[in-house]
């Protein structure tokens, strides 16, 4: 079975994002082997907001299978997508089921929401960025249901000050 | 030179209490040394909320003075704690000045907004509980101006999944 797993950069205060989207205060650091990172995934999937604001115009990814989750955008004006609305959770479901790499569940936070309250999101995995952004887009929209993690592994990026949580989500 | 160090457990998500002030979520773990973190400090600071709800009522620390930022309690009021309104920068820059052990900046959200645009908080500490709150109050009141943070130390608690971080507040 294939995971979906909710990878983000995120400030100590729980942001994904400034106000406007941002990215600016998302410090690099040369240990992060981001290669390695997608070569675990198949496919990506992500909100609108996210889509517009952060994916388009930005590197594409060759293989990579992208899976934007929209009721307003139309399939047809982006032929190197898929956009699902209304069927979103039997499309993650039936993908989830096959055979293949993981499913990275790219942002946002309202997206995340809606997949940990089906049950279909496997790990969350935070690289917390050392600053606090004040204000922006949360990780997590709110207001939603506790869910239990468990931690699953950490790395510490010494030259940056970056510190990766990994969590698998409990089972309810 | 005293530090003033704001020290909470947190959410994932980025919450230090549930929506009514809950702390239910808080794990514990054998291997927390609370006894020697309290001996680190010789005052203590919090909100108007944080003192009604999480400290009314609960243990007292014994030679721990006590500080309450408040423009509506009265100081006659609480004979066991100093209540401080408009003077609160002051007092605490006068305290923070002075020979002793740090200042334990308890909670809430919204004071430690305050007092990181006065300035006046040297680390933030954070003990990340693996749990997704998906509601309540902010560790960090926003919105607000984004701070820069210094990566100081990490401990991982094996037992629970609790993630400690340790931060300096860089000067803006």
């Amino acid at each position: 079975m294939k995971r979906i797993r909710y990878s983000v950069a995120m400030s100590l205060d729980g942001f994904i994002a400034g106000p406007a989207g941002e990215s600016d205060w998302i410090v690099s650091d040369p240990d992060i082997d981001f290669d390695a990172l997608l070569a675990e995934f198949d496919t990506v999937v992500m909100g609108r907001k996210t889509f517009e604001e952060a994916w388009i115009g930005g590197d594409t990814m060759p293989g990579m299978r992208v899976i934007v989750v929209s009721r307003t955008l139309k399939d047809e004006d982006y032929p190197d997508v898929t956009v699902v609305g209304a069927g979103m959770e039997g499309t993650l479901r039936e993908l989830r089921r096959g055979e293949g790499k993981d499913i990275w569940l790219f942002g946002g936070g309202s997206l995340f929401r809606s997949l940990l309250e089906l049950g279909l999101v496997d790990t969350v995995e935070v690289a917390v960025i050392p600053v606090l952004l004040g204000d922006g887009r949360p990780m997590l929209e709110h207001p939603t249901d506790q869910a239990q993690l468990r931690l699953a592994g950490t790395r510490l990026y010494e030259k940056s000050g970056i510190m990766a949580l990994h969590y698998d989500v409990e089972e309810p």
